[in-house]
């Protein structure tokens, strides 16, 4: 008998939470993340602007992972990343963090090129860390699964800010 | 018993799934969602660029949602909008939809200041539609949640793109 009720109740909860909000055509969608699959226990900035203005006023580098969504090498990029608990850990407590699937207008984020995966640092004077990269001569700033001790690496010396706050 | 066999995999579900994930010290988080609110159902752009590329290459206009997490306008206006289905539905099918909580570089993007709720048209020209506004003289941009009506009439009016595609 409660277990009877128990499920009405569940049904009628569903119900009620559904009722009279909007679905789309095409059926119910499931709410976009900010995070995007890289760590959604991290607090992402949205955009550059926003990142920018945290990195400044907390005084913590930027880190802006370039991705695409259909793109191999950034999912198993992504997969390492999130798996990574040091990594995860760094990102929350180190530094401001932002990924973006599309290219903003400032050219100081793309060196070498505009490319996927990419990882940039910005120094909380808004300077962007052309000086800190990966193993890829040709892409400077491409990371693969393998180059987690050197992401570490250079999330270490991103830390190193380039001008402290008096 | 099955009660009990039910409980104890409820708890060996909820451990398993909590296993070697990364939390914050400060506890577990709610992910960030890109809609902040303002409609869970719908696809949000991310960024500008974002929202201006999909604008151009789906021949939609964008409409730019810009508030602030503790605005009291704010949470009043997101409130109507998104129990409204009328507008949700005409947002997700009828244009592309950015929510910003801070401002661009776009200077076109705060034609009389840059104050929130703040609600701005793009056509897919990419030319900001500062002849759309609300009916405040002192800002032209700001709806109240009694302004619904001309939200939707406005909507109308930027539907009627600038210049039509060949």
């Amino acid at each position: 008998m409660i277990k009877a009720l128990l499920s009405a109740l569940l049904v009628l909860v569903a119900v009620s939470s559904a009722f009279g909000k909007y679905i789309p055509k095409s059926g119910k969608r499931i709410p976009q993340t900010l995070s995007r699959g890289w760590g959604d226990q991290l607090v992402w900035a949205q955009t550059y602007e926003e990142g920018l203005y945290w990195s400044r006023s907390r005084n913590k580098p930027l880190v802006i992972i370039f991705h695409l969504a259909d793109c191999p090498h950034s999912a198993a990029l992504k997969k390492v990343i999130t798996e990574d608990n040091d990594i995860q850990k760094r990102l929350d407590e180190d530094f401001i963090i932002l990924n973006l699937m599309y290219e903003t207008t400032d050219k100081h984020l793309s060196p070498d090129g505009q490319y996927v995966p990419r990882i940039m640092f910005v120094d909380p004077s808004m300077t962007v860390r052309a000086d800190i990269n990966g193993r890829y001569r040709n892409r400077l700033y491409a990371y693969e699964p393998a180059d987690l001790t050197l992401l570490k690496t250079n999330m270490d010396a991103a830390k190193k800010l380039l001008k402290s706050e008096l």
